[in-house]
């Protein structure tokens, strides 16, 4: 960690009461910073305010917020910026009181080392064993109740760059820590996430991306048995951008398709753009 | 709050990158400490136990923590101990490495002032609408992904004293706060937790208990259909120990029968044993 605000303040400790800590009471969200700018702020922004509706999360102080937000990618230009929202310290059990105050964390972490060239040359994946609980309660925000992804991601250790996730109806969700598009007859499809899986901010900004290049793009339930087609597939968060996948493990190896290419070179161009955003 | 040991230190905060902060990543236990006597101690570290396994979660410190939960039930004769384990601090996204160090943070707080009469008069209850998620890999055991308790709690205020829980299929599972038994033919039954639920450590006192008198008792799926019918119900955990259903909101009034005040009794002298076990 390299820098870590608690409620504005410098600190890397948080009380043992946070209800975060307690019971995942809570959200979050990772943006990359990439030359001192903060990648499509505002959408996590969106999102994380429509978390907030969601758990009935009192949280008001966005300005606040969006200035540790700021601060932080001032001093770490090439970073990640983690938002914690905790629905505050102590509370009698399950209950909380409207107007409890809640806790936010802002801490800056160094980007990850993968490998540049995954988004060139494609990643591996697995079919993970662990299925997604259908709750549509909880389905599309990021809140902190991660186990599900825990135990995902400790079905394999580098042999593969991710690993995919079935919900208990066997349709397929989304991956561990991204969201999942493919490309069939020309049409880009992402999973439906109205059970479960996490709404991903890079995933409205392929599907925008989509609409501007003038391709198909929708969203839907999507079987399992997709992933045996003839089909281009990719994954894609906030911090690896867009990677192609090549292999599905013992399933099929698959091509990096053209679909595939034109999003990611939009993509570059879009991050190269000075608010964050496509400009056509 | 009354004291907190972290990794046996007094200390009131953790670390801001701990796992369970982080993801939920962890177990708890919550244990009923009174006249200075750890009831059911056994049972609560047998359960952290199964959970470490079921989560993969690399802990061998028993004896110290035992230790700490002696040493603060020594200091605070009546009251409530909680133990949380995380999956220590830091680790590169959902992954986490064997042998990661596992944080425990050790403590004590009043016991809740609940109306002592709700064991002798009942209370009211309301079935919940946000139902459980059939997840089996996280069934059973006292994680801390609890935001469909929170989601639950919230869905009242003073007017109930608990909320009856569902499974997307429609069973009876438990309560927010508590595991439900009902009673029909002299039939003691309490839901199965296959598919999700929290396994009690009340639950499974109660179920001997049962057993040592002579009664019949099961464990069993359990249609929501059940609440319509002429019953004995009842809650129990490890706070409250068991307290009668009168009445489902908008549903039925109940009647508190002679088993339920059985149990009541029999839990009454297993909690004055010395061992915090039945002694029949």
């Amino acid at each position: 960690m390299l820098a870590c605000l608690v409620n504005g303040t410098p600190a890397d400790k948080i009380s043992a009461t946070e209800r975060a800590l307690q019971y995942g009471d809570g959200l979050f969200e990772t943006i990359a910073v990439r030359g001192g700018r903060t990648e499509f702020v505002d959408r996590h922004f969106q999102r994380l305010q429509s978390g907030c509706e969601r758990l009935a999360l009192d949280f008001g102080d966005w300005t606040h917020l969006q200035a540790e937000v700021e601060m932080l990618s001032g001093q770490h230009p090439d970073a990640i910026i983690k938002i914690i929202l905790s629905r505050g310290p102590g509370g009698r059990g399950y209950r909380f009181m409207p107007g409890q105050s809640t806790t936010r964390i802002v801490s800056a972490h160094a980007l990850p080392d993968w490998p540049d060239d995954y988004a060139d040359t494609g990643v591996r994946v697995r079919v993970c064993n662990i299925r997604l609980a259908i709750q549509p309660r909880l389905a599309g925000i990021k809140h902190l109740n991660r186990l599900e992804q825990v135990l995902a991601r400790a079905e394999w250790q580098d042999e593969f760059q991710e690993g995919l996730l079935l919900d208990y109806n066997g349709r397929l969700v989304e991956a561990s820590m991204s969201n999942v598009f493919l490309v069939r007859e020309d049409r880009v499809v992402t999973p439906m996430l109205s059970d479960c899986g996490v709404a991903g901010v890079m995933r409205s900004v392929v599907i925008d991306l989509a609409g501007q290049l003038g391709m198909q793009c929708s969203v839907d339930t999507m079987s399992a048995d997709v992933l045996d087609e003839k089909i281009e597939l990719f994954i894609c968060n906030s911090l690896i951008g867009i990677w192609p996948v090549v292999e599905i493990s013992g399933r099929c190896r698959l091509e990096i398709g053209p679909t595939t290419r034109k999003l990611q070179q939009a993509l570059k161009v879009c991050n190269k753009t000075q608010s964050g955003e496509w400009q056509q």
